[in-house]
This record gives C-alpha cells, sequence and structure tokens, in this order.
C-alpha cells in the first residue's frame, strides 16, 4: 500500500531538500589576452599528514569553489597520525586521483618538505614519486625534488614560528635560487601576508603565490559561500597541468586574497581593464558641465580607485569603488575652457587593491574621447 | 633590524587577520521550566568508518556551531579505508574525547549496527565498548548494545535505498520494542523526513530525533553560518552526560530542522513561549477601534502562525510570521459591541512550523486582559 | 595649517566611506532570440498621490536595481496630501523626466484611475496629459485614456478590499476588451498574485504583469540588494519607450515574482534556454555506467526541475534545482542494454518555477547526443 | 462559486507573502548601570525642505531599524520644494507625530538652522516652534533656539563645501559657546567623520553624536537589514523625552558609526564590560600550562582588541576579535614560575574600535582570578 505523504508536513520542508553543497561556484575573475586565468590553490593537507580530512574532500572542495588546480602537498616529515594510518607518501594524490579526473579538476602531485629555518618549508610540484623526498639531507632532498622536474615554492616565509622577529632571506635561499632549486615564493599563506615577500619576488624573479595551507575542512577557515579562499591565479595557455607548469616556471601569476591582488603591472592591468566594461566612453565636456560614464565590474573583485593626479581641464571624483557585478557611474566636469581643446580626457587611478610592490600600486589610465 | 611593514601594504589586508571559524555561536533555543534545552547531534561519521573526516574535527564542528553534545557513530560493518586505517571501533572515540572535554563537550560514545532492512541500520548510544558489537548475528549486536546500557534508536526509517516504495513498520521492530531494544527514532536525517516515523513515535512511545548523519565536513552539507544543521533539541535536568541519558529514555526530545520542530505538544507549547516576548499584553480594545501588541521573538525559530479560530467580538490577522530576534506587531480591532464585555481576548494560532503528529500543528492561545 | 588626520581613527573608518546605494546591480535574466529582455515596473506611487516618496527617488531606485522602464502612476481620483502638496496630475513625471533621462532610465507616462468594482483600478501607460483622466464617469475616463494612446491594465484583479470573497470576472470587464480599453492584466501585485489572471490572461490573450504598487521606499518591501521587486519581463526589439508599447501591443512579457516566471510557453522556453549553458553535451552512455554533464545556470532565477517522464533505456534525478550563477551536475545512467542504441537521450524536466497556466508548468527537453 | 487555488501555483509562492519590513529589529547595546541605553538619529529630513521622503517615512524607518527616539530637522533656510509643498516650519513633525506615538518612538522637535560658515549648519533639539527661528541674523535665530529650550548642535563640522582645506573651530563657536547657544558636536554625519570634533568634544565639554542628516530613505544610504546607520548612544535614566534632553545637557553620549564608538571613557568602559560575558574567569595557570576562558559579546559590535603590555608569568594572544553574538577562547599560558604566585592574572587590551580622543584608544583590564 502506497502511504500518502501528508501535505501540512512536506510544505515546510521541500524548499530545501537539496543540500547545500553540491553545485559548483563560478569564480569571476576573466581571461587576459592570450592566456587563460586559472584559479589554483598549491598548498594543502590531509589525514595523511598532519591534515583532517581525507584526500577526496580536498577535491570535492575545490570543485565546489570553482577551482581549477589544486596540488595536495602533505608534509615529508611531519605524520602525527601515523599510529592510525599506514601509507606511504604518494598515497594522498592516488587517493584523490580519480576524483580529480571525474570532477574536472586538474590535481598536482606535490609535497612538503618540512625542515626549521633555512631554509624552512618548501612545496615541491609537478615530483613524480613523494617517496623519494625522504631524505636526511633538505637540499638532498630539495635536489632530488629539482631533478624530478619539480617547481619549488618558499612557503611561509614570514611565519613567526621561524621567524618570530623578522622576515629574513637567508644565505641558503640564494643558494636554492643559484642552483635553481628555488622557483616561487609565498606572498600569502593561510592568513598571513608576507611584504618583504612581493620584493624578493620582483627583485630576484620569483613566482608569487597565494595559498591557503589549508589543514582543516576550507570552510572552517574561509567564507567560501560568500567569499573566496586565498588562491594563486595562473595566466596559462590552456587549461592543463602542463600550461600551468609553463606559466609558473614563466612568472605568470598573480596572488589574490581578502580582495588585494598582488603581482606584475603586465599581468595586473591587463586583469584590471578585462574586469570592467566602459558604456560609451566617448563623452564631450565643455566647462561647467558634468558628464556620466558608466563602468561595469563583471568581476568578483572589489576594486578601489583613488585618483593619481588631476584632470587638464576637468574634475573627476578623488574616489571611486567599482564593486563587483555592479555598475558605477563616474563624473567627469569641466573646471576650465581648457577642456574644450582636450581631443582625449585622460585620468589616472591608482587601485588600492592592486600591488605591484610592498609600496606601490598599479596606476590605470582611463582615456574618454571628447568630441 | 626591524623591518617596518609597508603600510599601504597593511591597510588592505588588516581587516580579517583572524579566521573565520575561531569563535563559537550561539543557538537561541530557551529553555523551559524545569529543564535545560541541549543542542545534540547524535549521528555521524569520520574516517574511521566510511568518513572523511578526522574524529576531532566533529568536535570542533559542534563547538563552532553552539551544540552541547554530539555522538561519533562510525559503523561497525562498513570500514571502507580499512586499506590505510588501521585500528578499533572504540579509536574515533578515544581520538575525539581530549579535544571534546577541553571545548566542554560532551561526546556520546557510539556505534552504528548497519544491516540490512529488517531491522536496518541502528545507533547505539552510551556504550562501553563498541568492539563488543562485533557480531554475526544482528539481535546478537543489538542485545549487546543494551546490556551495555545503550540507547538504540531506528536511524533514517525511509532511507529509500532499504525501503524503496514504502516506508515500512517491521516485524522486527516490534520485536525489537518489546524486547527493550529499540527507544528512539529519526524523523529528520541529513536532507530527508519521515512523515510516517513521528506517528510511529506517537503511537509507540519512541523518543523522536533528527541527527546529521554527516560523513563529509559539515559545511558542505548545511549552511552553519547563517543557518543550522538538523539537531534533536534535548530537555535536560542538567547539562550532563547522565542528564541527557534520563532526557532520553524519558521522550524528552523535539526534532528541530529547517525551520520545523517536531514533538509533542507538552514540550513545544513550552519551547514556544519561552521563545517570545509580549509587551504590554493587556489591551482595552472596543469596537471600531484597534490596539497593537507587540511580540518579540527571543530564539532563532521563524515562527509561522495562522489563525485557528475567529475571535469574538475581535479580528486579528489570519497570518503573522514571528521572525527570529525581531519584534512583530499583533493588531486586534474590536468588530462587535460584545468585546467591550469580555475581560480577556482569546486568540487562537496554529503554530505552523510545530508538528504534533505529521498531520497535527500545535495551537497555541494567547489570553490578553481587555480592561 | 594643516591638521593631520590621526591614524588610528582612520584605520577603523576607511572601509566604508562609500555609501551604500551609490551603484547600480544589473539583473542576470537573458535576452532571448529576437528580442532584449527588458527589466520593467509599470506601477507605482509617490506623495503626489498616497506615495512617501519624491518622485526622483522612483528614478533613483530603478536605476540602483538595474531596472530599464518604469512607470510611475499616481491615482487620479485619491490625494490625500493635497493640504499641503498643490500640482496636477503631470506634476510627479514631470518631476520625475529630467533624472530619467540623465539615468538612462525609460520613464513611461501614467496614471492609476481608481475606482470601485467593477472595473476597480487601472493603469493606462502611454498616455500624454493625465489630467484629462479626470472624469466622472469611468468608461468616459477609460475612453480618454485609450484615445490619448494608451495601455491599459486591470490592476491587482483579486485584491480583497475589492473582491473579499471570490476573484471574479466581471461583465464591465467583457466590455472594456470588446472596446480595445483592456489590454493587460496584474498576475503579481506588491505581494499578491492571482491564479485565476493568469489563466484569464491566456483565455482571453491579456498581457501578463508583475508590478510593485509601491506607496513606500523600495527597500521597506522587498529585499532589493539580495533579491529582486516583482517585475514584467518585456521581450522588446530594443531598449526604447516605442519598443515597449509594440511589445506590450504584442502580449510579449513575462510576469516574474519571488522565483516565479509566469508567461506562455514560447516565451519561457528561449528564456529558459538562454539561461544556461550545458558542457560538452555529447555523452557516450552504456548499461551500468554513469556520465556527468554539467549545467550552468547563468541567470538570477533559481531553476527546479522534476522529471517528468522516465527516460528510455537510462535513469536521470527525480529533482534537480539549477541555483543562480552556479555549475550544476546531472548525471545519467545506463539501466539497460537498449541505451546504446539510442542516438540520442532525451530528457524531459518540468521546469517547477515556471507557469504557463494556474496549474501546469513548462516542460523543457534536455537531448544529448550519445555516440 | 468558489474558485479553487491552484495547489501548484500556491506552492511556490506562499513562502514570502508576508513583506520584508514590517517587523522591528532589536538593536543589541546593552544598558549599563544607572542608565538606559536608548538609541537616537537627531539629524533628518524630509520633503518639507530638501529630503524626499514623508515625514511618516522616518517614524517608519525607526521603528523597524529599532531606535528609540529621532529629531526630524528639516532645513529653515533651504526648502527647494516650496513650488509644490506650502505648510509651514512645524508641518513635518505634526504629520509625523501621531505614528511616532503609535509606534511608541519618541519624536524630538528640531529644525536645522542653515547658514554659511561661520558658523555653518546647526541643529536645534527640543524647540517649541520652528516658524520663529526664521530670522536673518543667525545669531538671533540661535538665541531664539536657546530661548525655547533648546539644545544645539554644529552639523558636520567638517563637512568640505564649508571647510574644504582644514576642519577649523572659529572665533563664532567660541561665542556660541559662552553664550550657552551650543551643546554638542556631530563626530559622524552620514558617512563622514571628523577626527578634531573627537577632541574639541573632549576640551570644551561638548556632547558627541552620529547623525544621519539623511535625505533619501535610509535603505539607500546604509544597509539596515544586516548591519546599522550612524546613531547616537544616549545614557538615560528613563526612555522619556525628558531623559533624552536630560542626559543631552549631562553629556552623556556615545557616537557610534561603522563599528566605531567614540565617547568618554567613563561611558565606553561600562557599554564595554555590559556587552560581554566571561565564563567562569577563575582559572588556574602553572607554568607550561595553558587555560582557556570563554567570552561570549551579547552586543551587534565588533570588538577588536590588542594587547595593551604583556602579562607578568603568562602570555596572552596579542589581538582578540570579540565577534558580535558569538563566544570567543581566550587563552592564558604560564611562561614563569612567578604566575604561581599570582592571586590574579591582570591582562590589559587595547579596544580598537573604542576612541577616547581622535587617537587614543579605550584600555580595559580583565582580571582572572588564579587560584
Amino acid at each position: 500500500m502506497q502511504t500518502k505523504l501528508p501535505l501540512a508536513f512536506l510544505l515546510f520542508i521541500s524548499i530545501s531538500l537539496v543540500t547545500f553543497g553540491q553545485s559548483r561556484k563560478r569564480i569571476n575573475i576573466p581571461d587576459i589576452p592570450g592566456y587563460r586565468t586559472l584559479k589554483c590553490d598549491f598548498h594543502m593537507h590531509t589525514v595523511f599528514s598532519d591534515g583532517t580530512v581525507w584526500p577526496t574532500i580536498r577535491i570535492t572542495e575545490a570543485w565546489q569553489e570553482g577551482l581549477d588546480a589544486i596540488a595536495i602537498t602533505d608534509h615529508i616529515e611531519y605524520r602525527p597520525h601515523s599510529k592510525d594510518i599506514n601509507a606511504d607518501h604518494n598515497r594522498s594524490f592516488d587517493i584523490a586521483e580519480p576524483l580529480a579526473k571525474n570532477k574536472n579538476i586538474i590535481l598536482v602531485k606535490g609535497a612538503e618538505i618540512t625542515r626549521s629555518m633555512p631554509p624552512g618549508h618548501l612545496n615541491a610540484l609537478f615530483i613524480r614519486n613523494a617517496n623519494l623526498l625522504e631524505r636526511d639531507d633538505v637540499f638532498e632532498a630539495i635536489k632530488e625534488a629539482r631533478d624530478q622536474g619539480a617547481f619549488l615554492i618558499w612557503n611561509h616565509p614570514g611565519w613567526k614560528a621561524q621567524q618570530p622577529e623578522n622576515t629574513l632571506w637567508w644565505e641558503e635561499h640564494t643558494q636554492l635560487l643559484q642552483k635553481d632549486m628555488l622557483h616561487g615564493i609565498e606572498v600569502f599563506n593561510y592568513n598571513e601576508h608576507y611584504p618583504e615577500a612581493i620584493d624578493w619576488a620582483r627583485d630576484k624573479n620569483l613566482t608569487v603565490f597565494a595559498n591557503t595551507d589549508i589543514h582543516e575542512p576550507i570552510g572552517m577557515a574561509y567564507d567560501v559561500v560568500s567569499g573566496h579562499r586565498p588562491m594563486t591565479l595562473v595566466f596559462s595557455r590552456s587549461r592543463t597541468e602542463g600550461g600551468i607548469k609553463e606559466a609558473l616556471f614563466s612568472k605568470r601569476t598573480v596572488a589574490w586574497f581578502n580582495n588585494t591582488l598582488v603581482g606584475k603591472a603586465n599581468l595586473l592591468e591587463p586583469l584590471f581593464f578585462a574586469s570592467i566594461k566602459i558604456s560609451s566612453p566617448a563623452v564631450k565636456v565643455r566647462v561647467g558641465e558634468t558628464k556620466r560614464i558608466e563602468i561595469e565590474n563583471l568581476s568578483d573583485v572589489n576594486y578601489e580607485l583613488e585618483l593619481a593626479q588631476p584632470g587638464v581641464g576637468f574634475d573627476a571624483p578623488e574616489n571611486i569603488t567599482l564593486k563587483p557585478h555592479r555598475i558605477t557611474s563616474l563624473e567627469i566636469s569641466g573646471n576650465s575652457e581648457q577642456v574644450a581643446e582636450m581631443g582625449e580626457l585622460k585620468v589616472f587611478y591608482k587601485v588600492k587593491n592592486m600591488m605591484v610592490s610592498s609600496t606601490d600600486n598599479l596606476v590605470v589610465t582611463f582615456a574618454f574621447p571628447n568630441k
């Protein structure tokens, strides 16, 4: 006999039968000319080192949050769950890989070489066999990784547990650099940031990273529903592991966390302009007149602009916030007769949340035809 | 040398240095006269059976979400991670217990006896040794649990994988009931609900439960930031394990999920009235006049009321929603001279989100002095 | 002397200097082949009748919320603020018009003819002079509007104040229809809905509307930050007043409120398919195999689908929710050898939140190549 | 004939029939010993000067947001809607007053004397007849207000339109002060803040205010659903107009905006401690041990604490955020044998979002018994 479900009860329940997380978010960060912008996180742990989740969870999290690629980087030297868990260093990758393929997430094979400072902790990405990194001598371990073709990142260089007073660059890092055993550096890790690392990246030509180093479920550390985890934007020729590897070695990354984007001007600038759409930029401003331009921000970034220098013959707002997925008005007012002679009105804005060094912002130029 | 951190960089980052989850929510569901209202979830898994988190995560989740008590109930018979994880059936409890003590979460020792239907899956709570539940015969396993003093719950009785067509009560459940081997039943499990179970609970005197049966990190299944997981409200004489055990055996629970509360009228009614505060309930309504009463809902529940019968001599609104943590106006208008003679205005509302059976709602009475 | 602003104070304040509402939202409802989808609200009031805002506020609200067009429709016959406000019936339009031009909002000139039932309240859109609608006889007023070229809408046909028992169609409405003095009907008004009106629209060939009839500031009635006001989607050949007028007379509208879309199947169907993007729809499903298709919902609508009939040779999920701006997996599993012979897998889903009549949903067909 | 409403249609609509704003929020800012903490906004406009809403809207907004008291302060000298609106200066108060009484909102009668700098704009509160403030000479107008018993506030002292270069105190303000014609000053207005005003308030003994100066509907300027408008917290002996007047003249206010609280230490400190609840503060910390204390923040304020000086014999966290309505752990660790000798552990924290001057924060002391 078919039991009829009572309506009164169903009415109040039926709305949320579908569980919360069973869909994938889209991260709205645009591609730039010539490259796809891949959203990546290259530093995370599982129960196979000192993390607290099964490896498949890292794939599910990445899929739900809209990432393109991740690396699981369990510690080689630190495995506190070994009383209960017996497995070699490749096991977390092997468990996660089938789900990664099913979900179309690029899973980069990695491991974290975990030593005291110097040189501290280093992530090795694109390795073939993590077990071979288990060496007494840290330089032997790093060399093994390099010989497997690894891309090597200095993790959390300013971590207080290892650099309590100052964030220093050590002689050992110079050696690693010279021997092709250091290629990138984290400027964001978990909830920390390292201003010194931004300048080292620029001066020593290192690839910048924003990684989570997440040990717990991701939702415990970040609001991934309305926000984003820290992530490394990789400007890649294709959505493939090979494309990512080429892009990392070619330094084409931007580190993104908490609405701040750190990287080179030649990447940040196209990223900014690909994020916005200007409606009818041509104006005809005369003295005493105000014209309104609409700028739509198509991205998830909240761009905060500050006027970098006054316009010639016109006023533009001191501050503009281009809120994500909204259209903002920019009003230009002619303040002298001179404005009539300008064929083009150039406005220079500092993008306060885009950093090209620890102290300098990207400056962008809007040029509005004025005829 | 002290490296001065550059201000420009700090300015944009400093806001969110504190990570997302490091605090505990308060669940606003009031105590009722004579009892504390404990927020509990008695069904969940870890990597030690087929879950995907380390046992300590279940404690951290419970602490963050404001729960008072949980039970980890790993399957006895189903342990798909056994290739990598070697441990006995008590291990997940033993790993979680120290953190539970530190965080002041009551951790009830439990296990899930996991068999085909009948009798399906049963949770055994308050057991002493989970290893002894590993028996060939399911009734032997349940008897062992009972002999350890366990409280036994029939889990997800309408789970389609075991009851694809109808949700049936089997002869075996009658036997368990007669032998004191069945004490409670889930009316909510994960994102499912079982109307039949509400009526069985009433007719056969079973304790009702809303449990998560969570396998993954909790934030993947529920919006625990702005909402709540399913939970069992236990009306206990004290915030202790002993108090909970007494309350469960005494049937003093309400199952709460998705803003619906299921239980006996003698628990739901005091819970409703403890949730609200009526400002100056005394009115003096005369024909043609309207008086306004303010009702504050101090709880996290969104109460939806529907007029159950018309007032004598006055009009009251057909529908009122008492939004959580807000004050709602209730307007009473005299519609006949008769109202002047009423010393008290009685208004009867059906609480649409409080169910005493699969078809019947709690009806509450407001009595406003009218002098 | 320049007073230096103290840093300590600035640090905590600087974040929100930009006020809340100074940007325009984008409503993500796609265009359909051949037409632009304009977001419109054709019923609202100002202080010049019984509303509580200045006419310019209606423009600012529309701009902020992303609307394309509105009509201010102050009552001709009901002006409770006339003790303080002296102005003719064209005044609210005249005050709002310059801001509408500046903000690029299409402002349709309108008025509400406000009489007892029958025929109740009617909106006249695209009128030239509202003062001429001030007539003793309601039919004279409606005729005057029609002679000005107006489009005429029966407002809130089921409003309890005028139709307390039933929502009836009166002889007078038949007369208006025959004399070209009635063209459209509201199926949504404020927070009400009129199922009867949906069927009348279909049977009598009336244009459907969802309007707010807003009197207060819009944010007092609707959550316009994370949600949307009721609105009429107009499928227009251009974003012009003329385009809208042609579309209304041609019945090309869909009424949208509270995630429900009401209209004709030949408009709802292209709207649904323009809202979604299917990644690599070609599958190769064999018996015992499961293939995953990703469906991205690019719109602000939460589409709720229910399987309308079983597939031949394969299983598809009973229910799917396509959440706005998220990617949802659809899994197809072969359940008989027959599936191998199907060159195309057809799946039929009822769209539960798209209504073609008061009882019937739109049914959509997905056809996945199977080779 | 009764038309049966079709279920399919109702199912999707029934959820939100109650409109958005018809309930009152509770603002969780606690009372302090001896005083009730009233939430007030003493500066706002309506269509009767240059505002854009009808006066009753200001009452409805205040009721919905949980305010206790407001003043409508239409400009005496600036009335741009006078072509359409004919009324005297008392009219906006008179229109709003009946609704204020019905909703139990204290409506203070006020007006804004609106002149060039010096002395700029001043609000006169608790006046009897606004019409008498219409004087040619600004000092005559202010004197008239004072003679009516008014409390006088210098509005937005650093408004760029009147003080483009610097925020200056003029000789005229000194004169007003000496003649009992200036009693308070805004430190927050709309979205602006004036650090100089904080110090003037302290040095010249002025009452501090945070007011909105709102012209448009409140929801256009602030997120009043999840946040709060700027408001003046008045520490009053009673919830009455008289109580407020006494409190203002006695300087018992704190200005609150954007999570920053500005005022005197003797008000901020009890406000802080009334906001929190410390569970079992008694600890027994020994060297090498860590004890955990739970602090619950019962208020809507997000308190950000920074360690002001190291503890003697123990470590406490550098930074703690006490999130609103959440419980935060504070961990104390013994770092020397000395800790065993301390009968009480004193911890000093700077409250970064509570300012006693433009540069100085409130410092609070936690004293935990250590036995």
